[in-house]
């Protein structure tokens, strides 16, 4: 690919941490040296560090990109040790202690002393890759906007159509996975529907959109167990989400999807708009640090690293997040959090030369959240200690969840911006971020009029 | 290119309105009819409302698209006489008087008893179409978020380089154009690179960029002229932009532009990222209705409408906004929107029957402004009744500034939030809206990516 090699931020006279991600895993590693002698490299494929568990908002037009996207190196101005570049990773080479970046069209190599993997992970379609067309993921400020642009484009289209049938099909809306993710879109959907876009057309009633959920497990949020779980499920169907599981999705194309259902039935529903949130994989790099060394991958994709996060035979890197496979660690923020301190931790030790007697990595579950919809949520804090946890469904859980994600945003503007945005939303039924970009409805047109010329082509 | 063809909202029972456009004149017209017994179609590109004059400030980093661009049904949500249908207008025919639309993949064809069109204008590149690919202009939301992306991206770029040359065209942004948007840009850019950004960078010093504006006028505002033009162009200077006068960009590539001096001596300006705020074009409906009737043109294509800003020989035409040609009446804001209540009016009085005695369409210009920096800009109120004007630069004009812009957003919450924005940015350094779509990023990627290929196979 690149014509040019040259070497970058190699031999000097202070130890080289490069890592490779500015999610919550990178970003954390990175402020964990901010008082170390050390030089740290962060390499991002993006320019922000992205607040991943509000990104549905941005989807649902609650917050802007900007609030839960500031800028990475904005963020770490003041930690002179940290050089941010943006680039894609093409490949590591673990017996060289090299990574090859693509920057600025050139292949570059940069040498670490110590690597900290934090790319992540990326939707997972279970082998399904043409999926991703019609039922895209959501995992980056693009994919939320796009799916912005879908939901809303869909109710537009609508508007204009006399054909109950095509109606129907643009004013269905399926969800696929009841994990936080899916749970929160199928709900702000049906708010949407209900509420923000209620009375805003002519033809049409937005409130009589079709928010279909579906999963191929038994319960919503299977992490939260039984009570939890129940509760979430009824508060979805009370807003209005048709709550499908057992059922799992088994093809796919742009008008519909075919989902078979416990019994061995296979059923089509037909909708335009599909949103995927069933499965992550691991990003591929870690493929790479398997095929380099005696680390294995489970089924994800994810590297089943050593009890202190590092990879076997190379003491000096280490896989953090939601590329790391250790049990019982969910693939959340605290997860990654958490890692990127404890391999950091190592690091410094190790830098001080008293790295013996270290404990292995232990997750400390500070608990899980999830809302539903405005006013509702559930929590499950597990009582340190015991193995029993709070369960909490309903306006509490809620309160709690808006405070804590008020808190784990970056910066005190994005805090209080944030704040009213939410105010506002949840004391009106308007949203102050429905932009559309055109890139997003002009794409759909484009394929719609496509596929229309085409059927009507095929039925001449 | 459609298929099918349907009459939509024809042969009702009141008279319709047909709209073309969802700017200030589109807007403003749509709600004039808020108590008239008629049926009002708006037919738009976007499904929002766009704030065009705080548009650099999204490109800017300053606020978010969704505040100053809210859906457009969301406005008029209470004014039931109102439908908003999204589609581009493909032709209009005002002999059968009905208006041809690509909706939803068909021809639509929509009757009308009364045409307003205010379908806006397009960035010019007066004949060098070429420009638009290597200079983007600033008219869509879509555009701010592409300048958005060059701007930072070229910062990451310089970041990444050792090569000075290289560094220097990375760190060179050249604003083509200094109206009040070209003003607007360059101000920005340059207290981006000396406050927003400063100390970001490690191999960089962002305060090194340089700015540049380039017009082939002699002053910068033209129409505020001798004073406010000089303390524009003094305090533009004094925050680091570098006014070029009387310069005309003749050649434009990927890595720079060619610039023709009062002197007839052409010299080059390497730059990668540029920006076009030069000149605009009457929308290309304009040249429909000058073909079907005796309107003509203006050389930038705008329609010069009768003293009713209806079309000759078609009383239930008007054109209203940046695609109407008055003498005397700027394309802002304000002309589009007395040009909309004007025709309006005219229309309602004929529906009444009292059309006697109708005056002409008289602009009242209530003053122009424009932002320089923080702090900083210049006014022009002219006094009732007087040739003469209040002239303002400086801190106070600069108030006058936010708060009128403050008052013109369409909706409290975004003036809440676009304050709190901007008190944030305007008493440090901090913006809240820096994240890039990857999109934008990515696309200049591959695209320089490719340059740099294309060049080593060249110099091979």
């Amino acid at each position: 690919m690149g014509r040019t090699s040259t070497d970058r931020h190699a031999g000097g006279p202070r130890p080289h941490i490069v890592i490779i991600g500015s999610g919550f895993g990178g970003l954390t590693a990175a402020r964990q040296f901010a008082k170390a002698d050390v030089d740290v490299t962060v390499i991002a494929r993006t320019t922000h560090h992205l607040f991943q568990p509000m990104l549905y908002q941005v989807a649902t037009g609650l917050v802007s990109e900007g609030q839960i996207a500031p800028p990475l190196r904005v963020i770490l101005r003041k930690q002179n040790n940290v050089n941010v570049v943006l680039g894609e990773v093409d490949s590591i080479d673990i017996t060289a202690r090299t990574v090859t970046s693509q920057l600025l069209g050139r292949d570059t190599v940069i040498a670490y002393d110590n690597l900290i993997v934090a790319a992540g992970a990326d939707q997972s379609y279970f082998g399904n890759d043409h999926f991703a067309e019609f039922a895209p993921g959501l995992k980056t400020i693009d994919d939320a906007l796009e799916l912005r642009g879908r939901i809303l484009g869909a109710f537009e289209q609508a508007e204009l159509s006399d054909d109950p049938a095509e109606r129907a099909r643009l004013m269905t809306f399926v969800v696929i996975g009841a994990g936080a993710t899916g749970v929160e879109m199928a709900g702000q959907i049906a708010e949407m529907a209900r509420k923000t876009l209620a009375g805003t057309f002519r033809n049409i009633d937005s409130a009589d959109a079709r928010v279909v959920l579906v999963d191929a497990a038994t319960a919503v949020l299977p992490p939260y167990g039984g009570k939890l779980s129940a509760a979430a499920a009824q508060r979805l169907e009370k807003i209005g989400v048709e709550v499908q599981l057992g059922a799992m999705v088994v093809d796919m194309d742009y008008d519909g999807l075919a989902v078979k259902d416990a019994d061995g039935t296979v059923r089509r529903i037909e909708s335009q708009c599909k949103i995927w949130s069933a499965g992550v994989a691991g990003n591929p790099l870690g493929r790479q640090l398997a095929d380099q060394s005696d680390v294995e991958l489970d089924r994800a994709g994810r590297v089943r690293v050593e009890p202190d996060l590092s990879i076997p035979g190379h003491p000096e890197v280490f896989v953090v997040g939601d590329m790391m496979a250790v049990d019982g660690v969910p693939g959340m923020a605290q997860g990654a959090i958490q890692g990127a301190k404890y391999a950091a931790g190592v690091i410094k030790s190790r830098l001080k030369g008293d790295d013996a007697g270290r404990e292995p990595f232990q997750y400390w579950d500070k608990g899980s959240m999830a809302t539903i919809a405005r006013y509702s949520a559930v929590a499950k804090i597990p009582i340190p200690g015991t193995s029993r946890s709070v369960e909490l469904a309903g306006f509490f859980a809620w309160i709690g969840w808006l405070f804590l994600h008020l808190i784990y945003l970056v910066g005190f503007r994005n805090r209080l911006t944030t704040l009213i945005d939410w105010t506002f939303a949840f004391t009106s039924r308007n949203r102050t971020q429905l932009a559309v970009t055109e890139q997003q409805v002009f794409a759909r047109n484009a394929i719609d009029r496509l596929e229309v010329l085409e059927r009507d082509d095929e039925a001449a």
